[in-house]
């Protein structure tokens, strides 16, 4: 398996940056073979050093350069639409970093045209389905030993948020991690979506709502409930607790060096999320190179993508609303079956 | 303090039973003066080897029996309202149990009766809020350190419920701890109430809805979800996460022997509330012994026995509609300002 | 059970003040019947409230005080041999809190004088016994589930030593309490002992030897180690690991508070051994109260407190020697059989 | 970056496979060049699927075969000499899996060649140096903030010892990896040696000394203790506590997963040094890769290696003896200064 996948990345950002490392450095089997952002400086910023790797403005032109196999979109979501659409025409893969598409609508169109297709192509970019704690307790989920899974209590936590973040944002960017998580936990579609709205923090910008408390319905029963926090100021916790018939199982309390002094003992907490989910990034981009090299597609796929939006939506609604807000899903197509 | 404070027990069974023994045995400072139970063979069996003791059928007479200084209601909830209000006339202080009277109705009358009286008689067994844990979470939270409280997440788990437990009974007799906690913890009064249903576990009897996610909203705007599980299967849990604008704290996962074997790494949970909440009953007692006698009344009181009452029963309305349901409130008596 | 057990307490300072108050206000069936110490002002201030008490400079006038049916010791070691002596020659149940006597020769002589008396007066003060983790510990190594124990790992750290603490106290002051609690945990007698000395910490005062590690060899073959720091600076810390032939337990990190902020996940530790083990004093004494009103001695006795200053004795010669000592014990009288 | 670093791989067996893979399918920038193992069916059975790959019986065959760039030692320990010194005369860089040559005396030799060569050739494979936790762990210690190192307190527990494990083998195999992690951890080296045998489990093999307690004293005065347990049965368990003049610090026991059942709460323990260390051995291989294809050598070299032989065979002639052992280094090459 010596012959390098040649990999165009979209997007050359802080998570486009990252991935361009990751591909050069960490990730076995793969190279970078094109880079495209609008800013060309900030492409050929991100693979200097690298050889045999043309930057490009357009992502069209990224997909059409020599030596590109398959293509990584870590561009801005507005843009992932169509750079899917063109993948899809070239018969690309592709790891599209999530939001697949942002409206639901949109990520329809993709999920269209890969059913045209006929063969899957696109992985999204739900790392959470490859960190080690979730994986665990995916397997212990799956294994039955706990019985049937009844409720999902989850944390997340952010130190502070990025300016311009919007209420809406809490439940569509930030929740959209447990959305997926809980439908892959679970292996339930959600139904149905409240969303609660406690004081907000003093530590939050003027008029962000903000903590919110987010609650999901599964078409199994199961309830799932989310504290979306994201000026918490003290860390960047990930938490989630599956409670089930027969026991109950708790991930994102990782305790590794603690310290004891004169003000007690004491364990560090993840500040950011790249701090925290650094390996599930590397065994995601690992396992799509993995796949692609081997012409499968094993991760997440489209129908992940557009359930995820279309559940965001709904949460939106039920942010503004006040109210319960029904989920409303297209009949899966059977190749996602 | 040599002489001792004469109790009265009312009520024989297994809860008073035990504080027979704690009078008896545990606590300094008291005896048992007199027992009633309608069963006297109950009662008699419980102060066996007890001296300078009378055993009653009813309560009013054990009220009566020389020696006599105190009450201790450790009766079925339908028959507090008569012994608090015949304590209340013989000017004798008393601790409760939980809950104060079943219906707030009858807890507003108690109330009336102690605000003719002019002044506080009578304290309710609310036992977390001598937990070593929950006053290191109030201490907490009183402190400030934290900054003002957003949300508790808090968890009730039992092994298995009594014979004849309702669904309402999740509501009005668990959740009602969790409910005198949040008031107490946040120095707020709750005003409504909102009950979802996740699938029932299989392991609960058949009707029960079990579990429950209870959603209290709070006066000062912060959000308080309990999830209650009385057949959970396996143990008794009571943990409580306090999220403040400045840091969280969680009590409840306590730790002390730690086994590691062939099967991993090992610790026990509780089994039971008496196991788990000993050191809170002895020290409730204690506490109550040492103010009667220095003629005080210091712990929760009749509004807090009130307000409980009202919380739980808009509960159980919200359980039974499916949607939110306000609390409403008579004004607070100057005596329990 | 309501006629009080009178108790004399010899000593007034820190300890015996603390038992005075505990005797009266916490533990169930006694009162303080009479206390002694040289500084009687500072005896009738330990006893300020209590009713029908009598204050002595001498110890044995308090032992002949009008009420006084046990003793408890709480005076400086140099004075338990005699207080021991002539509890002894008025047949006085004691509690003696440790060390027993602080020479073997003088335990022996008690050991002498109370195997002539033919009968057990004498509980000396081991109030780990009455941890409730210890308890738990010793449970579940006496239920054989981990098999036979081959060593214990043994931490003892407090914050700082109080004066005219010296290198040879570190080994029979502070290490005798794990000189008891590994006989009773293991129940085999500690035949030898090691003392190493790392380079002292430049927080301890200038000449002490701080902190020290102590190793003892069994009867049965287990290794026991014990770290003692005294000057650690950050917290009282007790722990105790048991490796077994199927397992290991660890005692000792009890978490109960954990609060989170922008310095990370954080917990209490506590920095005063009343603090840590005010349960244990509480259930000691309690539990003697109770034998002695039953007319019996059920905790830790006379060889026990012989073999530990034994042992300890052992244990400053070879921090002075640096070498290995074996420990020689009289035989075992059956009396403690 | 993208022509890859060819390395030869000595040794086909358990550990000379898992590095073939890591090299072809986990870490980035390198490619399996050569194999080679006297059973050269188990060699090319490690390199199926491979393309350019040689395969051979020996050694310096490998070393010469084309494309070759650099040499990863897995081959038994007594192959490691020769191996060694072929590379540096061809001077290819060399990651040597520990022990480095396991009598200190061969050690000197390699030292001595690399001495004469002028410049730094090879790296010893003591991967703990890029395990997570203690890379926190140093960090910690090197920042100063606990102040000075006075103890370690490591534990080291397999769950079963393979077969033909002797006594010597606890102290110069498996304790191999505390003396490189003690010395690294202190910046300090071992001064002397003293081993302890407790009665050994009735769970390992007929006449194996298992387990021991291995205590090391350092140049600055510190002391480290080691209990090795090779047969323990209950897991794989590597666990150290830096005790310091300001503080206390653990690592090892890691808690992701917590599982609660009818059996109480539970945590897994990782059975294989594989599963506990396997992302220290992909950061060690990819550290080494990077270093290498930069024309540096970064990680513990021929001096640590020496000196932890030297340190190792001081130790089993401590357990032989039952004394303290003086551990004697010759003076320190400036090369490794």
């Amino acid at each position: 398996m010596s012959d390098l996948l040649g990999v165009a990345v979209l997007g050359a950002g802080h998570m486009g940056a990252d991935h361009v490392r990751r591909l050069d450095r960490v990730v076995s089997g793969a190279r970078v073979a094109a880079v495209a952002d609008p800013d060309t400086g900030r492409a050929a910023e991100a693979v200097a050093g690298i050889d045999d790797v043309s930057v490009h403005a357009e992502a069209a032109a990224a997909l059409d350069a020599p030596g590109v196999e398959a293509v990584l979109i870590a561009s801005p979501g507005p843009a992932h639409e169509e750079a899917l659409l063109e993948a899809f025409a070239r018969g690309l893969p592709v790891l599209c970093e999530k939001p697949l598409v942002p409206e639901s609508a949109g990520a329809l169109r993709v999920m269209e045209a890969e059913v045209r297709l006929g063969r899957r192509l696109a992985q999204v970019g739900f790392m959470r389905r490859y960190d080690a704690e979730y994986l665990r307790l995916k397997s212990l989920l799956d294994g039955g030993r706990l019985g049937r899974p009844l409720m999902l209590h989850c944390t997340h936590r952010n130190v502070s948020s990025p300016p311009d973040f919007t209420s809406a944002m809490l439940v569509n960017s930030s929740v959209s991690h447990e959305i997926d998580a809980a439908r892959w936990l679970l292996g339930q579609e959600l139904t149905a979506v409240t969303v609660l709205r406690p004081r907000s923090s003093s530590s939050a910008p003027e008029g962000l709502i903000d903590p919110q408390f987010v609650l999901f319905e599964t078409a199994g029963g199961a309830l799932v409930d989310v504290e979306v926090f994201v000026n918490c100021g003290f860390g960047y916790q990930v938490a989630c607790e599956a409670v089930c018939e027969a026991g109950s199982a708790r991930i994102g309390d990782e305790r590794s060096l603690a310290v004891t002094t004169v003000d007690g003992r004491h364990e560090e907490v993840a500040r950011d999320y790249l701090v925290r989910f650094a390996d599930a990034y590397d065994r995601e981009v690992q396992a799509w190179v993995d796949a692609t090299r081997a012409g499968r597609v094993t991760g997440p796929g489209v129908w992940d993508g557009y359930a995820a939006s279309a559940v965001a939506e709904a949460g939106v609604r039920a942010l503004e609303s006040g109210g319960r807000v029904a989920v409303e899903l297209v009949p899966r197509p059977d190749l996602y079956a």
